[in-house]
């Protein structure tokens, strides 16, 4: 059983997958195979069997016939087993925790090659309406206290499969850099008698970092990019949670689909990059609307997290996001 | 001038280097020629000229004929020029400040492809007492608060030229990360008596963590390692700033050799890798050697930092810290 580790020096706890049996040989560069050509995808139509059961969502026709499916994660880091309990050991100064919980994948396309930037609207609708309802299923879990939804594209962003996917991440518990961060917000709220997320709305207008806007959502580069070309999908309603901009969907569709075209056309090519969902979990705030807001970060890998990002904390961004945001808005799509 | 651009939200400062006047070209992947070939590599001797002026330290001879050479870095995240002041604005909500500092080079060896692990004893006492006497000039100027000291070695790790180095980069102020650990570790003793570096150490004994061992120091992979084969340098004795020990550089060197020795030899090669100094600042806490002990973190970088790690701060680990200390310690060398 993998297990959740955490001692008091530091916010970034650790899940320690103690059943793998890693030898260091398997450290090793290896070459991946076959396994990113369509034939031997476990993602691609056909090979459904190569995924692990059972199915848990699908969205289209019987057998290889779908549009979107959701499955276990075939290496998880959480697992439906063990305990969902936090157990602190005072004389050893650590808590430790069962890794109880859920990975799941979410396959949005059956295309092997489909690029996230010329993905179909009605299928980012499919995605979003995919994430909610395995929300809604998997928050079920009075275990589960936290679900981090995310994508990795790209090897320098932590992909080790090209297929389009998704993936869903359930824990006992609230992470402390998501805890702090709706700590910071709410802080700022009391103090100020304003969103944060409002502010932040207001003054990428004012500084022209804003990369798209409709009726619904605004797209801004923030004054903290902590990455070259970061981007922010946010509701311009106060929604503290994906779920509530529901009936905004074909919105957030036409301008999650248009801010990874135009980060396309910019730089030439679709870059290695991760989308991480920010949002106020069920169970944690109420009435968070007034504070908090629910949006997904974009983060495209250009630059290294190196020595000097892990021992400070620190990111050193070489394209000031007021110029990224003229890029992006300036690129022919 | 760069600067230093923080906001109520989050832990992560970001440096923008608003001067650069990159486009988005710039972010294509490029062939980096021939600049890692010993000819043309910048750190080579011969090529002194190629290095930003004025040398900042130097051990050994005249002209090409050094062994360890400091010099300011090409391109600075933090320079000499602009302000130290932190500048509040709060209709803004949000601090801005020059990235006033120094980013220095050290480059450790004229070989260009000396490998880490096979250093000779004496250039990593060199390199300590350079480390130890350039953060003396450094912290001399009173607008510099603190120095991250810092390897990245590989691309992987963000290494952006093959020739062994070092770097130094100086703040104007302490990072939030780095004053979150002080933090923790100052009430860690205060509730509980001890210091948790000493807890840590004995807690690695106990659990056959312990990956080499000597005299005045010891090398453990923590409880809480984040990634395969993580390693702490730490001294038995209570010290919380590296040049404390300077007396005790010559065991530093030989655990340190020792540690990377076993690294690669467990491995079959040695990995990309990060080394970052964590210290207790001058300037910072009075009297912290009871609760807070200065280490080289050693941070392999065989995993990927995703989306997952991104969004929670968590870390995935599929290599338990038990297992890694039985195959370093265990590794013929």
């Amino acid at each position: 059983m993998s297990e959740i580790r955490m001692t008091n020096l530091t916010i970034n706890p650790v899940v320690i997958a103690t059943e793998r049996g890693l030898r260091p040989d398997d450290f090793r560069r290896k070459n991946s195979g076959d396994i990113n050509k369509p034939s031997a995808c476990p993602f691609c139509p056909g090979n459904e069997s190569k995924t692990p059961p059972p199915e848990r969502y699908r969205i289209g026709g019987q057998g290889k016939n779908w549009d979107l499916r959701i499955f276990p994660n075939m290496y998880p880091a959480f697992r439906k087993e063990g305990n969902s309990r936090v157990m602190v050991n005072f004389a050893l100064s650590c808590t430790i925790a069962d890794a109880h919980g859920a990975h799941e994948v979410v396959v949005e396309t059956p295309a092997h090659d489909e690029d996230f930037s010329v993905l179909p609207i009605d299928r980012f609708r499919n995605l979003f309406g995919a994430m909610v309802h395995q929300m809604d299923d998997l928050y079920g879990d009075k275990n589960i206290r936290f679900i981090q939804i995310f994508k990795n594209h790209g090897e320098a962003a932590g992909a080790s499969l090209e297929h389009p996917h998704t993936q869903l991440i359930c824990m006992p518990q609230l992470p402390p850099l998501v805890a702090d961060q709706l700590h910071r917000s709410c802080l700022y709220e009391a103090a100020h008698g304003e969103s944060i997320f409002a502010v932040a709305i207001a003054r990428a207008e004012n500084d022209d970092r804003v990369v798209a806007k409709n009726a619904k959502f605004t797209c801004i580069a923030p004054y903290e990019s902590r990455v070259p070309f970061e981007m922010w999908i946010i509701p311009l309603e106060e929604r503290s949670r994906l779920e509530h901009s529901a009936s905004d969907f074909y919105e957030l569709a036409t301008i999650t689909s248009e801010s990874f075209r135009r980060l396309r056309a910019a730089l030439g090519f679709l870059p290695p990059f991760n989308v991480v969902l920010e949002e106020n979990p069920p169970g944690c705030y109420q009435n968070a609307e007034r504070f908090f807001r629910w949006r997904f970060t974009i983060l495209p890998r250009l630059t290294k997290i190196a020595g000097f990002e892990l021992g400070t904390g620190f990111y050193i961004n070489p394209m000031p996001p007021e110029d990224a945001a003229k890029f992006l808005r300036d690129a022919k799509i």
